[in-house]
């Protein structure tokens, strides 16, 4: 950290904060320039509370050197960190394709959609059963009926199980039925939810909040990890902005920057940031070109008559379209599509 | 709600459309004009899955007439709505003041506190016990010994408490200590919890998201009120834009927006959207004259030892200076300051 | 400025840093802490392209430690710098109404308006002649003819004139005719026109970018004070977020902030941001109580025939119910209200 | 345009809404709700100024049906538009590769790169002459010297020349040396400049203003096109969010959208947008994989020693690296790599 003086600070204020250093065992390094004096903080600054320096009348601003996540951080593990669930490998090569409906609706309904998404390199089977919605008026998914037909449809065609959950106490119930976890935007900064997952240690999708920086995002995945649960790969799913043509702005640029600052996987939700089926190839393929390891993409038998989300779902034969552009760019990449 | 038909679309196209509103009991009235058709939709809309009608071809776009929350909004309670808790009103001509530190760290800080801040006509004593921070190794708040703190220097003092509940599970154990639960910004759309706070009676302040637009946060509010819980206060506490020398963007409009379209009594929360004690005087002042109907301002004994939030905490003296100035608005905006 | 080294950087990498600081005459402070080596960057910054450090290997990052603008920051006049146009001065303790249509559509329009404001404390008339329209098809004003008419009403009802140029050919046929020259939000960062104005020496009103920080509108209004003309005051107008409640979202955060970091007047748009007149008083109040110099506000003989933004427009009764309230404030602020 | 009546609007106030259309020769279609009265209207709307209903008490809200731009729109040119510069098409099926330095600095410089990015596959060479630049103590370009040497750098290699004019007044003269004006983003609604391109004929490369929705882009186009110029090409260059690890944010969205929705064609500018070299070629890859048409990058010889942007130029190398990895991708994508 390092700490900017005010120009015209007094000697006694720049002592007073010296000496609050010095009484939290911190060593400073003072810089003093034509117009302002700089002071470096060195030492462990976790033993200082956050901010109480700023309060100080002779600091300008205080300028963190540091980030404030360790484990989650691309130094913890420069190589990149790929995890395995059961058979299927997130984060290395071969691209993780993640598909479903939004909401599960009946098992005629999931089981259409996983034979079709099964066929096109899906491993992993998505369904909403506890589905946060703005108005409590709108349809709330199955809960823990949906995580049985899911479990039921993904073990008859191979595939896994992703699915969210809202509540801590649903953990438990949910680790039974599912392979891996999604916390969503609503709930990415819902601390008690991700330490109740990270004391979990099932896997966990961790979907960015809407308005959430790159750095705080990676913040959250640090509540997981610090409870010992490594298996989490991170999903952008578009952010809030001015811009209403699209339901949220995809971030691409968040792929190479993650790419840079984490060694966890990153996924990307086409669908849910386009707020649009016919937006969703195009987004799917720039996020496998900006380097992403995978996709989770909504997939209904008959969208129109689906009980959320409907504009956003592509059909099967869409969503095999979309595979079948994903898969030829996948060599030009130096990626493996899933068969 | 009103359907825009895409130009060339097919009569059979058009067709589709009006049979799917058939099925769901409602209404089409057909307007045909020189470049577009419009479809008006009316009925009872619930019957239809929100967006089902968005994939059909013919489909230009939807347009929404009515909002989805209906207890929040202004129309249900035309007058205005205020509500006690024991002595103090919410929402009349009275404004409500609510003060404290940002963490509880010790009863003898929160007493000072409290002390001056009830001198200075707050009647509500807030203190964070439960602690949402970004980094996992931030501190986390003295949690259920905070409550018991708070409860204690408030009996003490004559004064009502509030704190922030980040779990569904602590709501039974807090509501013994507190007597108005804050929901604060991250879990603003943590339905879950919005729904547990509504079943619980508990009175509520209910913080906006960070990025939650005014017609979002309505509908968290119906969240609540849907379980039967009306005690509500909304608390905007500062957006995020892209303007980085306040921590939040005040969105000061907020407040006759909020007039204008619900009966909940609106209190701002300068402290949080400024990040700067220097900035929350002028803020305070705005959101009193705007027509805010109280304040929830952080106070701490000695800023630069506190273990939270330091630059945004006001010492009891400028608080005092603050208050009178507030005093001295209240009448001539045609409120009355507590004392 | 400091540079931090990115960790395991070789001496050489470190070399070819303090090799380009060297070069451009600067001198390098080095401090080595446990986990980051920072460089503070002592001198002249001007001589060295702004980012060509970035691109080295070993810079991790680059952290600005004074701000790019030097004549509009508060250090060069910490006292505040009001400024007289004829006799009337922006700045000082007397608030400046400035009042008027959004577009000038006929001389009696504007008298009618003129006169009105002019009873309510309004000293300069604002109207609008080049109006800088979303749409190619919309009416974009009287351009020359409009100024001539508001500089007749003005003449007759003892009033100075404000009105917007769009154009650094305009500059010279304008400065005949009005008093003070508004830039526009657009026009925030044409920085062909901000010189322009700043060499003709003309008063400006300079209203924020719709996406501006408010470092960069500093640096905008440094443009014109580099040319020698320091008579500007700054107008706040809203800016752009994810909130469609209101056209813009006023940032009353501006005033205090603004107040804290340069010497230049502080005026407040609140028809602009609200985009309803029936926001107007609150956020006109709200202004104020932050500290604001004073308002610009829209006001039209008859709202619902104007040519323009009819929606923001006061009538000229809502505008002296406004300024009735504004006066009774101002007292209690420490301002005095024009008669 | 449709009209939401308010809840309880008396005859008189529906009377005062049919008045004021009728008199503009407009048609009103009434649909009576059960809880909202709706009125169509039917009829050329440029006759009614545009927001002067808003203003009458009965009137809850309008809906705009029809976009406001007419030329630009996709229905215009279904089938889409390109337009040939010289012997190089834009918006065919061959990719457009613009690339070049930041700043034009020297001949020597500027010669280097064009051998470079000629070899790539780049038929058209950029480099900033007038520099809009933040700050008015950086380098703002070599004015009319820098068209000169694109110019004759140009010929030598068998390029054609892209550069951004700031001034309507430099339009004669660029035109003289350049195929291709640019408008910058800071510019995207300097209406007199647009104008001014759309008068001159010259072709047009219009960027996307930082906060600028995708309609009001397309209303800029209009503002060029309504002049009788057809040749432009939208530049998505990324827009201003809350996220700061990137200079803006790739609405990489835009991309499908605008295919969507206009005939023009779309470049992407993944230099600016990320703001460091090092995350441009996997936003280039994304952009050619969404669908543009064409890219514009920055490359500099030596960009340690650039005079602007130097974080986010390209080497040569890193360039021909990134074009080959565009080759390779365009066949799969349906396009053809320029050679």
């Amino acid at each position: 950290m390092i700490i900017v003086v005010k120009p015209g600070a007094t000697k006694e204020q720049v002592r007073e904060i010296l000496d609050q250093l010095e009484q939290h065992g911190l060593t400073a390094h003072i810089s003093e320039g034509a117009e302002r004096t700089i002071i470096g903080v060195i030492g462990d600054k976790s033993r200082l509370s956050t901010d109480s320096l700023e309060v100080l009348p002779a600091v300008e601003k205080l300028v963190p050197i540091m980030e404030s996540y360790k484990l989650a951080s691309k130094a913890f593990r420069p190589e990149g960190m790929s995890f395995a669930i059961k058979d299927v490998t997130i984060g290395g090569r071969e691209l993780t394709m993640m598909a479903g409906p939004c909401s599960v609706e009946s098992e005629e309904q999931v089981e259409t959609v996983a034979q079709a998404v099964r066929a096109c390199g899906a491993k992993i089977l998505r369904g909403g059963a506890y589905k946060p919605r703005t108005s409590p008026y709108a349809f709330q998914g199955l809960e823990r009926e949906g995580l049985k037909i899911l479990r039921r449809v993904a073990d008859r065609n191979g595939l896994l199980v992703i699915s969210e959950i809202t509540s801590e106490n649903d953990i438990a119930f949910a680790s039974e039925y599912v392979d891996m976890i999604q916390i969503g935007a609503r709930n990415a900064q819902n601390f008690r939810l991700l330490s109740a997952v990270g004391k979990s240690g099932i896997p966990v999708l961790l979907k960015r909040g809407i308005a959430e920086t790159i750095d705080e995002w990676l913040g959250s995945a640090e509540y997981i990890m610090s409870e010992g649960n490594y298996k989490i790969a991170l999903c952008e799913r578009g952010i809030r902005t001015f811009e209403t043509a699209t339901r949220s702005t995809l971030d691409v640029s968040a792929v190479p920057v993650l790419k840079d600052k984490t060694h966890l996987p990153v996924i990307v939700d086409p669908s849910h940031a386009a707020g649009k089926a016919r937006y969703v190839p195009s987004l799917s393929r720039a996020a496998i070109a900006a380097g992403a390891d995978g996709l989770i993409i909504e997939v209904h038998p008959n969208p129109k008559c689906a009980l959320s989300d409907a504009a956003q779902q592509l059909t099967p034969d869409d969503y095999k379209n979309l595979t079948n552009e994903i898969r030829a760019m996948s060599t030009i990449l130096g990626r493996v599509y899933p068969e």
